[in-house]
């Protein structure tokens, strides 16, 4: 059978690109691409007129429950497995821009940028971790040693500013908050997911600083050739995903594979 | 001016037991002690009848940021300062129990959680940092250096299970995430508050495991001499803040003034 990838927050930016990279790339792969709103998804609607037998657009709002559990029985009773979770969506912060002093922070603020790039991500594992266990092992190296083989990988898109020990400057309270709570996920995930047999191998990725909607009111502050493009971003984090073992789970990694510090 | 100590989450386990222990051991403290229920806090209460114009007892769920507003409108007026800030209240998550896998997350327990362990602390931070800024250093020690005088201290009450890079089990999802938050949030304003003049030092603290109401599901786990009393884990804590300075802001330690890695 197909390899199945799942990637969460496809409308714009870094998921966009995940399907579209799959979609070129991976030519034994279908692709499920979820948004909050579907409709409003012009390129990734795009994307689905142009490979209509590759690619299954969903509707989830990843504040919903109950959206992401409807989207995993129909995935279940279409595909019956997943080989690649991604998880691409968030916000900076409901404004836009990140809180830069304490004078922008807001409880709303804090829980609506929580929910989203936090707590959606983990509610996703949740009702899809029982499809990456049927995974066919699609994606990533299998180790020699049988025992750990791996059945999916499950990525959380997370930012290098959300590693507490890396942090010098603070700033972007929210943001940071709900990435360093998302990779501690990561990590206790990859603990529930290794246990038994298969093995779901788990990881968060930062994918540099990328030309997207989120990181637009800053590129002005970013030299040029430390700004990627979504395809050069893609590129190397699939390239990452490709040499991903059980190994390596329960990780951070950047871009360029080098660990980002917890 | 006495020492002003603000005590968040003083209904019961440690932030009471701090108050009653600030009352005997530091005679020249005041203490505004805050909880979500004030008429129920009969501890409380007690402490405030044995001590009338020690103790100032306000209603603040930390969940609600008018209440903290509130709050600091009224500690500004009545102290015009504070010195040692203590938030203290949290939750293993609403069913009173850490999730042990993930068929037990949910949506709601993780943003309840976040909410009441995450968020509070930080806009109590957000609302009390300008009194903790007009404190006169009354806790810790001030460095040689006169340009690192601080004026007050902000601890936030965490847990050694919020840290990312010692997590080798799982579980207590929620819990786990919303201290791995906490801890961001302190080296967040590690850095905002530490910036200018007067600074503010800013830690997380680790109480070990204490014989609380939020422990108790639990104790049966725990070896007996590992299970401290209230009483012995704020004496640990009180003697680590006795001795805090700026040099040690933005960090996590434990009772025994270890530092916990994040
Ligand atoms: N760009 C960078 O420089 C950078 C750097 C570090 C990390 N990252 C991370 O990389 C990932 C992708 O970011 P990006 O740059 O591609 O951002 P982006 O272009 O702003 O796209 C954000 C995506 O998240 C979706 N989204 C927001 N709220 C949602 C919700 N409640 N339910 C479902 N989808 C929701 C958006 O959908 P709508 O179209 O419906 O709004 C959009 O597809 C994020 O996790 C981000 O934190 C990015
Ligand atoms: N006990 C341990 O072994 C242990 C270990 C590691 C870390 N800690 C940390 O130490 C701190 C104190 O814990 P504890 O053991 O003393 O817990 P506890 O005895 O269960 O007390 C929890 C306190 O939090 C308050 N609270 C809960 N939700 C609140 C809200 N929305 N607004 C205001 N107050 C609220 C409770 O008030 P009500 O009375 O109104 O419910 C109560 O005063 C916590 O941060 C905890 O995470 C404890």
């Amino acid at each position: 059978m197909a390899a199945v990838v799942l990637v969460q927050g496809a409308s714009r930016g870094l998921g966009l690109e995940f399907c579209k990279h799959i979609l070129s790339k991976k030519s034994e792969a279908v692709i499920i691409a979820t948004c909050r709103n579907p409709e409003k998804a012009l390129q990734l609607k795009d994307l689905g007129v142009r490979y209509p037998e590759k690619v299954t657009i969903l509707k989830v709002d990843v504040t919903r429950e109950n959206e992401i559990k409807q989207a995993s029985e129909i995935v279940k009773s279409k595909f019956g497995k997943i080989d690649l979770l991604i998880n691409s969506s968030a916000m900076l912060h409901p404004s836009g821009k990140g809180e830069t002093s304490l004078r922008d922070v807001s409880s709303e603020g804090l829980v609506a940028t929580l929910t989203t790039n936090t707590v959606g991500p983990l509610v996703m594992a949740k009702h899809f971790s029982p499809l990456l266990m049927k995974g066919s092992g699609a994606f990533g190296q299998q180790t020699a040693d049988e025992s750990k083989h791996h059945s999916g990988i499950l990525v959380n898109m997370t930012a290098k500013v959300g590693s507490i020990g890396d942090n010098r400057l603070g700033g972007w309270y929210s943001y940071r908050m709900s990435k360093a709570a998302l990779n501690m996920a990561t990590r206790n995930l990859s603990f529930e997911l290794g246990r038994g047999r298969p093995k779901v191998v788990c990881v968060s990725l930062h994918p540099g600083t990328v030309d997207t909607d989120l990181s637009r009111p800053y590129h002005k502050n970013v030299p040029k050739d430390k700004l990627f493009t979504t395809e050069r971003s893609v590129q190397y984090l699939m390239n990452l995903i490709d040499n991903l073992s059980v190994d390596k789970t329960g990780k951070c990694f950047a871009w360029d594979g080098s660990e980002v510090p917890w």
